[in-house]
């Protein structure tokens, strides 16, 4: 009903029951994936991707679905992530709208929507899942998972949980806790949602939806992914024309920014099951990959094991700073993995790894090109 | 109703009618102001301080008021801005509910609240009011003109439409125009507190009053006056205990950041006329001291005239970003004005000047103390 499942997905069921990290379990729960390429035959050329909160597993076209997707310029035959060497595979995360299981989905031992009645969803939990679409679709280890954003610390966990499951990781934007400035951010996006009368405690229908939280939501989001300088030079001061602006609203758009904020909130809100957003929101906000090392966010990196690591950032967001990458890398690399820490220049903020294919593009390629060969576990 | 005066305020009459820069005009309007330390002979020792959105005139304890104001720390005999020597009248701003006419005052040709009937509010309205307080209480010349934030563009306002009005200027945390980026996030609070289905309009009332929406404006507002740095080192991952927890409130308070955002919101609402932070919110985004010079800021701000300028930042500041306070002082400085850009490494954001007294204390005290002796106009 509010499940918006790209037409190309494919799925792989969970075990039954699924056990939840926070409590409870899920039934007859799956989730969906996408795949490019073709596994090798020793199966050691697989690449996961795990995405930020809000996209599908439709990264980049393909035979059974041919619409551009949202990474098509970083993914395919030749391009950074070469599909004619790789196997990748991009998973809709846990708890998410768009094919895998979460809040917008029928609960099976009711037959009703889960709605509130979802359990509490953690990042650990969509790493468990993402671990599981690996194993069934026959892949031992990974040769990279790469997490951009919210699948940045879904890949750590991943990582964390399952060693072994990857040789390498990309880690793009993500993080290896949340910090308050981001948990604030979030917080009054929840606060917006939940505001909303609409929202109704999470009992909202079609015809009954809570448009305007999530309107608000998602523009302090687009606020928080693009950067203060990117917007200088692409909207400064410049105002809509006398017939894009309603002259009888006193306080109603009078600049292209606000023109530009509504488009991508009008875009998102019909888009993006709004109890589904607070529980990957609120899920973001729980995690530290250092709480099972009593909150030591390096020990717990130091503890992950992998052969390489990169990890991106750009000087520019404000929602995943750049120290946090650094961290990343430095707490791997204590660990004795070979990670490297590679900050960007560019202008467009937390988002630029979706935009800014002239900097991730070769950045992401050098690392999977320099990647040896897979030596078989056996041989090790 | 919801005005908010302090109680040693004092009020000068506006001319009447009072002609708004966007058309219409004020009846009976007036400004309230407080003052510290006593004029010398020749009053020539007058420092005039325009504040930043939501701060009463009441800057600092006095006689009238002994309470602590808003810069207790910078402001009396001794301190940074030095009552003994210095006359300091801080004003109110127009449009505001805290003494001085605004929204959530009664209209006298009405004798209702003006609310949305209220003229189009400008910057440049409340720097032409300033002006008037200023030569009401005899002042032809003021030693220097404080603006903090807001009040910074106010400032540059009034140097520009009431030229020789101050032989210098101290611009804190200020701007030259409204860019992009705060303009979305001020857009954000407005939308936040007009989608508020108890702002009815502006028709609200104090029993039926908009206050998730002036929450939910100011908790964003707190965001952005704050730094992310600050955040880490205050609050970082740490939750509340388990008896300032709703636990029956999925989404509800859990980490330390989220209930101070939560206390400095509810300090905030009813505080604060939702109407007069609508229009005071919006005469930011139009502010551009280059409006009249074509858009062209530089221009503007290199037709100023005074003899000495400082403009204060802060490297943590997102919200009046240093570039702005850096072009504030290289524009008054291609007109010929002995101008300094002062960025300081304050970790507190766009609210520095508020707190961080250590570092900008001794700034607006060295430039004060550096000022030389008024010369009489006649001598010139």
């Amino acid at each position: 009903m509010t499940e918006f499942i790209p037409p190309g997905s494919r799925f792989v069921d969970l075990p039954s029951p699924f056990p939840m990290k926070r409590g409870g379990a899920l039934s007859g729960a799956r989730m969906a994936y996408e795949t490019w390429g073709h596994p090798d035959p020793a199966r050691s050329n697989a690449v996961l991707i795990v995405t930020g909160l809000s996209p599908d597993a439709h990264a980049a076209s393909h035979d059974d679905d041919p619409s551009p997707g949202w990474w098509e310029q970083m993914l395919g035959p030749g391009k950074a992530i070469d599909t004619d060497r790789w196997f990748v595979i991009c998973v809709n995360s846990l708890g998410s709208c768009k094919g895998s299981t979460g809040p917008a989905s029928i609960d099976p031992t009711t037959g009703e929507l889960y709605r509130l009645g979802f359990p509490e969803l953690s990042i650990e939990d969509g790493a468990d899942a993402a671990a599981h679409v690996v194993r069934a679709l026959g892949i031992e280890r990974l040769a990279c998972v790469i997490g951009n954003s919210m699948g940045g610390m879904t890949a750590l966990a991943l990582l964390a949980r399952h060693p072994g499951i990857a040789r390498s990781h990309i880690n793009i934007c993500g993080a290896a806790r949340a910090l308050p400035f981001s948990i604030a951010i979030r917080s009054l996006q929840r606060e917006a949602i939940r505001l909303d009368p609409k929202w109704n405690g999470g009992n909202y229908t079609e015809a009954d939806y809570p448009e305007s939280g999530m309107r608000m939501a998602r523009k302090l989001g687009v606020i928080t992914y693009r950067s203060a300088l990117e917007w200088d030079g692409r909207f400064g001061r410049v105002r809509l024309d006398s017939d894009r602006r309603d002259d009888e609203d006193p306080f109603g758009l009078e600049f292209e920014v606000e023109s530009y904020l509504e488009g991508h909130a009008r875009r998102f809100v019909r888009r993006f099951d709004p109890n589904c957003y607070l529980y990957l929101s609120r899920s973001m906000d729980w995690f530290d990959i250092g709480e099972s090392c009593g909150a030591d966010t390096e020990a717990g990196l130091a503890s992950l094991r992998m052969e390489r690591a990169l990890a991106i950032g750009v000087q520019t967001d404000i929602l995943f700073p750049l120290q946090q990458q650094q961290q990343i890398a430095d707490g791997l690399r204590a660990g004795g993995v070979d990670a490297h820490f590679l900050p960007l220049e560019s202008p467009q903020g937390h988002d630029a790894f979706l935009v800014d294919i002239a900097r991730f593009g070769p950045a992401v390629a050098g690392f999977l090109e320099a990647l040896p060969p897979a030596v078989a576990r056996g041989d090790r």
